[in-house]
């Protein structure tokens, strides 16, 4: 066994020669090549993608030993998801998969338990099984990313026939982002609800297709691998199947490996147009969402529309030192005063009209009249705003093309990396208000400038503050965690839930949906342990601890 | 306990000493009054709703007797539902719950194991708790019925502010009907997707609520019962909450008994028009599927509309007997002749618009247009057919308003029943021709006129083959029953899959699911035995039988 380097870490309750066997049994799975053990993390930073990004979390809030794999193995097909499924629970080793890592924000591809062994599941399984035009859905692998769909869709000049949803990043996977019920801005941007029909390897290693897929199709080649038989025709088209709807526990959580999914696509609209609302005064939050909720509920709105407040747009367009040289917060004055910098309002909403011209109008003189009540409201297209980098980034990803600008505001702060804030709440003028005046006093009162959004998805809004800290500046990220533990307790004291979490605050996260006695997590571990009973598939993803991890001492120290 | 009459049958390997202590303490839950033992099949006929309807299928294929409750209970509220389960465990008797037992055509109240003690929610459980006019959903108990909906929005002045969504008939609980995921016809048709948040009663007797309810309301009051305690303000608005999404494991399933749920309402659209398209060719079927794909996944067309043969409408209009005193099944030429006599086509096309005039027009005008390219197609609004009973029915039930008169049909033959044989299959015309013709000649040379309709949902059609049988007669219901069964093994066959079973049939059905050796009824077994380990809540659910049961003794002879 020579052959492998030393790990820096190993998984809880094994020792190096346990390891060693293991990843050596691992190499017969899926060949050496496709097996990294990570030995030295201080060297991290000068390597590639490949030998870093994947074992650990790129905007650490912890130290960046906290969170990370003892090794990366990368399958190359299903049945060596299978085997390493089968070889964990021999080893009783735990393994957490990614799909491309770019979990961003909520810990990338690193694991919750150190010294897991992750499971690179994109690395070599990446392609694009089928599109069809006609029924207008796609079926992919898991290192399928928005990129790699939409110049598909490019290069067969398929976009006039269908587009696609992308989230604010296009480079990660469309399994990934929709097993974490990532979001984007289209109609179709509810990424969970137009997910139809998974292909899992269950923790014993066993395989199953959901919904129709469950459906043998006749014209199946029996003789192939079941993972490589022909699926049902209608596994993207209908999504319950028979019996119970079992997609939703696959979803957030740890009871399978998602290996194939059909995403639908939209029938491409007949027309597009992206505009910007700009509203001048801070107050103005309440009005806006107030006039927001009918017309979104009705798809007067047909999107999710952005809402932002100004340091988003500003932070986009530089870094902090490029408005103050000051370390003091920006105060209101200062914060109006970039507002007219860059002609924007303190809340600036972005949306898109879908469909042929006619409807567009129809649409867009509600939508104009409804939120012209609110004094000193000007409405932008994008010809209007040759220069504006965020509308141009927000003009391509509401017609679901992919970018990477987006994330360009973490730059805010030097070496900025961050961390979500992510609670949902209704669509109510008193409850932004209210969300917002607590987020933003405690994210200044913790020491950081408030970049925040509202995306309304429909009935309800995701709030998404972003914690911008220098990860280089130990007391940075230091402030930045303890902010927002402060956040999830303050939230959830007014009833206030993240729809998702960072690996640092899983389990705080998880112990604020605490309904009867925390009925729920006992279910979801009631669950863990009849489908994983040695509890080797990413333990305490989501706060779900399986039965041989003692959860107390797995919890992060409050 | 000479209280209790002796049951005409009993649970399982329960004597009859054991049976009548299990109910003296189940009478001490509900009390007395809520409980009725089931003495005398042969005068269900003569008896009311109460002790009757709960405890058989009204239209039973098998023997009357075959599916058959011991007794039914009936809960007051939550915790009576929480003991019911504790006491089922202790006795390990299997109980059969149901919200109002209309889930007619696939076995009613009746339970798929004879002799399990029916649980009859819906008789007092039946509280509208909230309807939301801002936000658009309404959270209901079990046994608040379509109509019941319908009366609380019309004598509140709501409809003005939401609709709801019904389907064929208006009887049915929005629970059941949801759980068994039904259908309607507005935009909001697809049932399950248009639930939000769930309150289940586990087998064990715990309770859960799902997705946002599991987020504590700071405002409750903790010295409250569990299931009175005011809930998260965005249960009804967020479907997923934080971790495992698993309200669908509830679904057709026998994990959980569903006590509240919300659901989704849709704001008035402003404006209505259904519409029928007729056909007069039985070959047209090919070009309507056709066409009708691209406008349904691109919204022009915003409801799933009903795409009758033109027997639907026959029978909707009066008895077989109305049309020929032959025995013979109807010919091409005579069923010609019925579509000229109803004035109608051999296929006939309900839909609707939704929104104010300009946007009804300019849908209409792309509709018609697409349609008008088939021969002999003709396009009528409600007032050009004044005296169209079926287009009234559907007049009334594409704006969310229910009725009962969509069962007419039924008496297409004397003491008619029926059983729905409802496979899912691709929007095309191929797949639609093909399965017209497999089920129209199946059911012909079963003795049976074809009456069938295709169902848009958006991706996929729901067939829904009607086969009306005599009840009274042995041999009816006996053909009957065989040509399910055909169907089933022959639609498998060409990859065709139901998506919904009678009680008779669930074995059968869920035995077509098979992909890699039953892996998904592998995994259905295994939550099941996890949640249910005395295999005490309803076994033999859509084909998942815990492992208390000799699956192998309880499925239904070929």
């Amino acid at each position: 066994m020579e052959e492998f380097r030393d790990p820096f870490v190993l998984p809880p309750s094994v020792d190096r020669e346990k390891f060693h066997e293991f990843i050596s049994r691992a190499a017969q799975v899926v060949g050496i090549m496709n097996i990294m053990v990570i030995s030295d993390p201080s060297q991290f930073s000068k390597q590639d993608y490949m030998d870093s990004s994947k074992s650990h979390d790129m905007f650490h809030v912890l130290e960046k030993e906290e969170f990370l794999s003892s090794a990366v193995v990368m399958p190359r097909q299903v049945p060596d998801v299978q085997d390493m499924m089968r070889l964990a629970n021999e080893f009783e080793i735990p393994v957490w998969p990614f799909s491309t890592g770019r979990n961003i924000g909520y810990g990338g591809a690193a694991p919750r338990v150190r010294g897991s062994v992750a499971l690179d599941l994109g690395r070599h399984m990446n392609r694009i099984l089928e599109v069809n035009t006609d029924a207008a859905y796609a079926l992919v692998e898991p290192g399928v990313s928005y990129f790699d769909l939409h110049d598909y869709l490019v290069k067969n000049n398929l976009r006039k026939d269908v587009w696609m949803d992308v989230p604010d990043l296009g480079g990660g996977s469309l399994i990934g982002n929709t097993l974490e019920r990532g979001i984007g801005y289209t109609p179709y941007g509810d990424h969970w609800m137009m997910h139809c029909g998974l292909e899992v390897v269950l923790p014993d290693g066993s395989l199953i297709r959901t919904g129709m897929g469950a459906l043998p199709n006749p014209q199946a080649d029996k003789n192939k691998s079941p993972h490589e038989q022909e699926w049902n025709k209608s596994w993207q088209l209908f999504n319950y199947g028979f019996g119970p709807y079992n997609d939703g526990i696959f979803s957030q959580s740890s009871l399978g490996v998602v290996v194939k999914m059909g995403v639908s696509l939209m029938m491409n609209p007949g027309g597009f147009q992206s505009y910007l609302i700009t509203f001048p005064r801070n107050e103005d939050l309440h009005k806006i969402v107030e006039i927001m909720r009918p017309l979104r509920i009705s798809l007067v709105i047909q999107n999710a529309p952005k809402l932002e407040s100004i340091l988003v747009a500003a932070a986009l367009a530089g870094p902090r030192t490029k408005y103050t040289s000051s370390e003091k917060l920006l105060d209101d004055q200062e914060l109006d005063n970039i507002a007219e910098q860059l002609n924007l309002g303190r809340w600036n909403l972005y949306g898109a009209l879908y469909g042929p011209q006619v409807v567009r109008d129809s649409l867009w003189s509600v939508i104009k009249s409804s939120f012209g009540n609110i004094p000193g409201a000007k409405f932008f297209f994008l010809e209007d705003r040759p220069d504006d980098l965020a509308m141009q980034t927000r003009n391509t990803t509401f017609q679901g093309i992919p970018t990477i600008s987006e994330l360009e505001w973490v730059n805010w702060l030097p070496n900025g990396s961050h961390l979500f804030f992510s609670p949902i709440a209704p669509v109510t003028g008193d409850e932004a208000q209210a969300q917002y005046q607590l987020t933003r006093q405690l994210v200044q009162e913790h020491g950081f400038d408030f970049i925040g959004s509202f995306l309304v998805g429909l009935r309800e809004m995701h709030h998404i503050v972003c914690i911008v800290f220098d990860r280089k500046d130990d007391e940075s990220r230091r402030r930045a965690y303890t902010l927002i533990k402060t956040l999830i307790a303050a939230a959830a004291a007014r009833g206030w839930g993240e729809y998702r979490a960072h690996l640092a605050l899983m389990d705080e996260i998880a112990g604020t949906y605490s309904f009867n006695d925390n009925a729920q997590m006992k279910l979801n571990e009631k669950l863990k342990n009849a489908l994983d009973p040695k509890g080797i598939l990413a333990p305490g993803k989501n706060g779900v601890w399986p039965a041989n991890y003692k959860k107390e001492e797995w919890v992060m120290p409050h």
